[in-house]
């Protein structure tokens, strides 16, 4: 080829907004905060193509991986426009480990995906210390990741977060099992809206109500809606290895997309029907001050929202206080919400 | 809560442009794909919390998994102005499947996410057509995914297409291994880009050479721009291991951003160099246009493209000729384009 052009300015990497610098500074300055979330059983230091997590201490007898990828979907949105990046690392950690832990399995490693438009990487190091900060309380390593800049397809303050977790579980362990009538469903506090239905909550807080996100999250809300909306995601996989350690879990079902319906028929045999009661747990303030802005109605909001609940377990009738006490023990909210009946299949979320 | 708002029309989340129904349908959609990449570890269907896989049948004695991600990055733009989108789904596994099999491992399985502006079903089931695609030739199960739509913050046709792979290797074959001074380096051709350096690419051809992905790709040539950018990139995995299984593999390199010479370095040890000469193997037209187009320096070509080669093996020089003839039998060019000799960890690439 040769010299191409005698008359063109030669064009660089750069000059296409690929700045090869800024992700090798990016590396350097997200190292601390992987090294932070390290297991004995990862091989090896950042770097190489792939990373590498031992198994020889896997005491399983007939071992399961489990395995599962989600993203934060428009909460980034929130993020961008507050220009708070340090928490919603947190978030992408509980939907991918709190996924598999509802398989019965327990977080070992994960991986992050970062893309933006324009990489700044003291944005990126936040964005990696929430992530960092999520492994950590999910006890997984965070084996790996990757950071890609997509200029003229993302704007330059755009970002996408993904995550992957892996996890591992006796294949005697597997859960649901056992779950039938006269079971009851207790469900744990979520404060927020978890990584689920941002772009209804946006449109109908940001759009349809035209409210800011600077302003107080209510009247008489010590922080902003911005800082609401933004609270991290809790991650529950290490309350539900402690509720499995002490009672016999049936079920967990994680509630995403698709709400508390959708998700508990993800777990249900189809001789049972599940009836959860609203107004048994304290729904937090920001889910009426979304279904406000934007008239949702209630079964729409039911089937977008967790409504304050962002993990359910069922459990034996006579396992419930144990239950209860074990989740309040691990610091969390939690109540019966429900119980499992005879039917086909069918979960009813009960008006108040 | 009860019914919020007297006078706004009730919103519903089909009114912030998410459509459940449309993704239900890409779930329907996607089933034969997913199914067709089936290992017998593959434990359970579609539809739960995490996809399983049973290490039951692992003959490793002390066994590491290896695990990457990656994405499509730019090329996504591409197939979007094409209106083709059943080919990057083998970019994003080869991507990831063929770091892991830099390490030695063998990959086991793959997880996808795919983020789209507004879910059109029919589109993701040709990328996801190609993610499975990908993983048949990379024999590994897709064993989930996750697809998302981001309203508002995405345009509606644009896409992300991310990926993660785990494999296996044995502790005691995990590479770079021996790699030292008179070792061979072999180059497995690729004929096209892969998924690295499309924001260079696209800004060259599209906006400096204001070229159109109709014409055809150069004078004479029998395709057009478009599908010349949208090869697929080689699944290397089954030939690494192929190789492996002949020959004395020192080390692997994946070129992917920062050419041939970033990534040799990687596996280089400090008290060695590298010479790679260009000339020694052919360079597909594409890249000639591509600096064309833009006047890139040589320089920046060689650390943003992978110039032909797409993968690089280090091997002994007397097992070259073997090398040559295992990957050949799988159906690939290679050449022997380098040599490793002692030094300080720098890789040079030769010119013509």
């Amino acid at each position: 080829m040769g010299d191409a052009g005698d008359t063109a300015r030669p064009l660089r990497y750069a000059d296409a907004g690929v700045d090869i610098d800024a992700g090798e500074k990016a590396v350097e300055l997200i190292k601390a905060h992987v090294r932070s979330t390290a297991r004995p059983e990862v091989v090896g230091d950042i770097g190489g193509f792939g990373g590498l997590f031992s198994l020889a201490r896997l005491s399983a007898r007939d071992p399961l991986l489990v395995a599962s990828t989600d993203g934060v979907g428009t909460k980034s949105a929130i993020a961008r426009i507050v220009g708070r990046y340090d928490t919603i690392g947190v978030d992408v950690v509980a939907m991918c480990v709190d996924d598999i832990a509802t398989t019965g399995a327990e977080p070992l490693f994960f991986l992050d995906y970062v893309s933006v438009g324009r990489l700044v990487p003291e944005t990126v190091e936040q964005i990696v210390s929430g992530v960092a900060r999520g492994c950590r309380e999910a006890r997984c390593a965070l084996l790996g990741g990757e950071m890609s800049e997509h200029p003229g397809v993302m704007e330059p303050g755009e970002f996408d977060l993904v995550g992957f977790a892996v996890g591992v579980v006796e294949r005697d362990r597997v859960l649901p099992a056992g779950v039938g009538p006269g079971d009851t469903v207790v469900g744990i506090a979520s404060p927020g809206l978890r990584s689920n239905g941002y772009s209804l909550a946006r449109r109908a807080l940001l759009e349809v109500a035209q409210r800011s996100l600077d302003e107080p999250a209510w009247p008489g809300a010590d922080r902003s809606l911005g800082d609401e909306l933004l609270v991290p995601s809790v991650v529950y996989a290490p309350v539900m290895a402690e509720l499995r350690a002490r009672v016999d879990v049936h079920a967990f079902a994680h509630v995403t997309g698709g709400g508390i319906p959708g998700n508990l028929a993800r777990v249900l045999p189809r001789e049972c029907d599940a009836v959860v009661e609203r107004g048994t747990w304290t729904e937090p303030r920001i889910f009426a001050e979304v279904q406000q802005a934007g008239a949702v109605p209630d079964d729409e909001m039911a089937r977008v929202f967790n409504l304050g609940l962002g993990m359910l377990a069922v459990v034996e009738p006579a396992d419930a206080p144990a239950a209860l006490a074990a989740i309040h023990g691990q610091g969390h909210d939690a109540w019966v919400v429900g119980e499992i009946r005879a039917g086909h299949g069918t979960v009813t979320l009960g008006s108040r």
